[in-house]
């Protein structure tokens, strides 16, 4: 392997990220180093990693998962007792009482399924979720491409391919560039507050049908990053349009905890799949996903998700537990607490309710500011966030400054966001890496972060923004 | 994917594992739900997974890990002053200060990297390590994966070959089967204590050649399950093999702080590379693996692992950091406390040295009791162990038996184990799980457990054993 021409070709194709984290790294770097800059520290926004900007982690998870490390705090008084309890019933879920030990299967902890598939019924006001349908990995992007791989003929012959809106996550299409598969772009509508068209779905799926085969749809609700919070006409509509087309649906609901929009609200795909009678929900093949690294948890560096299958065949099903690998103990335990948290009653319940309640609050408050701001811009147009952390405003740019990009061979939304980046210290996400690779323009920007950063951030990219628009003096 | 044949093939073929776990769940629950048994408790030894059957945790890597995850206890006077200070400077190395953020980089924390790298250097008497050449993974199998991925061609023509030993790591057939690559088979000479034999290698290779694309040499030292330690000449043999045929060596040394045969001392491939001259040591390509899960911390639930790249293509590493994940940050502090423990003065350092000393007496105590228990059976050979966690001894199977296993489509070792597990409730692993598909039957035994423990697995295989070979009443 003594270059990259023998390197797996596969790998080797995946996307080059436009790589603004390693640039905001060298900066951070000579700041350390002394080197006088506009600004004292880098801030980066074009993520979700709320504990890094320095909103606090939800102290019960917390303490528990504290006490889970080193259970001989449990004979200490300085913890409230449902934080006791709760530890020594997770304790108990472990094997040998350990998070040192491995799962016993693949797939995660027993009573840890349980409790999340009693969280999935309740949730879903009683639609059953099966405990064995539940499984855990490192997060839910790898769970998502554990679905993907398993979906992948890989017969060397026809590209599989999944649909997947336009913008999608970032990190989906390098994602998709790992295990080999097409990502099939449908579109979604700016003006209508990113909403599905489907009219676009039929056409898109049809043209895709001469290049690969479209074996799966992606669906993010709330929308990342577009922060969309879809209607139950909407669900209704993508499940039929699944249904009659066989394709496999791929739900990512990780900000289901997360929606603010006015009269908005939260519901399952599951739910809404249940509700339109058994000629769907007994046939429709359906994963959900959910991850700790969210609005709520936040807690990123855990590495923690889990998927439910729904109408999976039960050998194909058998197939994704014998995949070598067993899943991280303490991320299994946060996910417990995260759909088991303290109830009335408890001795933590208020100071948990208090906290996810001001989480919450910060994260509606500062998409509501930080949308009011953008919209503010000359240049600048920001469809309102319903839900998720993200906002992701349109960029109407001077044409000197995309003459001025192509010149670089950059697009002009990485051009911008490296300015951005290297005169203010902020770190945004330009939209190509959400798959706006044309003369669309956006940047994302997530908003879960404490008030005080937000604002910091936003007076900076105003202040750029003016004097980019403005000109050279 | 209404059904298995519209799954992946790849993923499709990954070997049915001989499933004596769920065999295993299965009895422990009839247990529970009050079934009589012969015996109260199964007890599985079929892998290492040390704190499940009950050895406690160094203490100080708890400690540490539980302050990292609550540092309010950082206000505490329960603690001893290392541990704060350590706990301190790992959350320094937190972006953000936290563990729940994510790691800036993709490999992981550098500051972590950093003192890998000065572990290394030290490890090997001052030969460099380079920080940016450790890349963090959620253990060393995952690290595995991800190299030999790398190194499949998947040109739909070829297929890739990795030379791995007979015996092999029962989990090394499933991460090759799940990445596609083709298993080659050297064998190891059981009689001289389970030696590579050179000529052998030279063989297989040639022979492999015909059949596919050979890239790689996996390499165990100390061996799993064999117990074997490479002399420095064997090392030597191998480098020159590896150089000579252009063959990346990838070298699991996860048991590196476990050898325990007299005269015997761990080596590291990158030492000995070094010390054979420039000629080797700036070409030839190896990776190392270590992990957390190893014998000294038995830290398997945390899920962590890093390996060092020597020798890659610059533009291949690019590609390997490239890959769409962030690494978990609890496993990189606890790699951290493993590589830099508590140092003479420090205030844990007297507990935590005797914890690790008691580690290492327990099991090269458990490896010779076990070995010399064995070797006493009539029917039953082990080579004694030098090092690692397991034993391997060879059974010389009466021909009934084996003509009852054919019978009942079993391999005898998977019989010997199954019946094992029910009759007395112990379960170990069948040497086919290791490559051993012939008639050449063995069975896998960790010995890493409390003595008592291991005791009592002993006596009830004896007694199993004994009345198999009388026969049936």
């Amino acid at each position: 392997m003594s270059s990259v021409q023998e390197v797996n070709p596969r790998v080797r194709v995946i996307r080059d990220p436009v790589n603004l984290q390693s640039l905001a790294a060298q900066i951070s770097q000579q700041i350390a180093q002394g080197e006088q800059k506009a600004f004292t520290k880098v801030i980066d926004l074009s993520s979700c990693d709320p504990h890094r900007t320095g909103l606090p982690p939800i102290s019960f998870v917390r303490q528990v998962l504290s006490l889970c490390c080193y259970p001989e705090l449990l004979k200490e008084d300085s913890f409230p007792l449902d934080v006791k309890q709760k530890t020594q019933k997770l304790l108990e879920a472990c094997n040998g009482g350990s998070i040192g030990s491995y799962s016993s299967s693949t797939v995660g902890l027993p009573p840890i399924q349980r409790s999340v598939a009693e969280f999935l019924t309740r949730r879903d006001g009683g639609i059953n979720s099966n405990p064995e349908d539940i499984i855990f990995s490192s997060g839910s992007q790898k769970t998502l491409a554990m679905m993907i791989h398993l979906l992948s003929r890989e017969d060397g012959q026809t590209e599989t391919g999944v649909l997947a809106p336009l913008p999608c996550p970032h990190t989906l299409p390098m994602l998709l560039d790992e295990v080999g598969v097409k990502l099939v772009p449908y579109r979604l509508t700016e003006e209508r507050g990113w909403a599905v068209d489907l009219e676009e779905l039929h056409r898109v799926l049809m043209t895709a049908r001469r290049q690969c085969d479209p074996r799966a749809i992606y669906v993010g609700n709330p929308g990342n990053p577009t922060g969309h919070v879809q209607d139950r006409e909407t669900i209704e509509k993508m499940i039929h349009f699944a249904a009659s087309e066989r394709l496999v649906l791929l739900v990512e609901e990780v900000y289901q905890d997360s929606v603010f929009g006015q009269d908005k609200e939260f519901l399952s795909y599951k739910k809404v799949l249940f509700e339109m009678g058994v000629s769907y929900s007994e046939t429709v093949e359906m994963v959900s996903f959910h991850s700790i690294s969210t609005a709520t948890m936040g807690e990123c560096g855990l590495r923690g998700g889990y998927m439910e299958l729904i109408n999976l065949d039960p050998a194909v099903k058998k197939i994704l537990f014998q995949y070598p690998s067993s899943a991280s103990i303490l991320p299994q335990l946060a996910i417990e607490i995260m759909v088991n948290p303290p109830a009335p009653g408890d001795a933590s319940y208020e100071k948990y309710t208090q906290e996810i309640l001001v989480r919450a609050e910060t994260l509606s408050q500062n998409a509501g500011r930080a949308c009011k701001l953008l919209n503010a811009l000359p240049g600048m147009s920001c469809q309102p966030a319903m839900g998720g952390v993200f906002l992701y405003p349109h960029l109407h740019l001077p044409a000197e400054i995309i003459e001025e990009a192509k010149m670089l061979r950059l697009s002009a939304d990485v051009l911008y966001c490296r300015r951005l980046l290297e005169e203010e210290g902020i770190c945004l996400g330009p939209g190509c890496e959400n798959g706006h690779i044309d003369e669309n323009f956006h940047i994302r920007l997530c908003v879960l972060a404490p008030p005080a950063v937000l604002e910091d951030v936003l007076t900076r990219l105003c202040s750029f923004h003016h004097r980019l628009l403005s000109g050279p003096d």
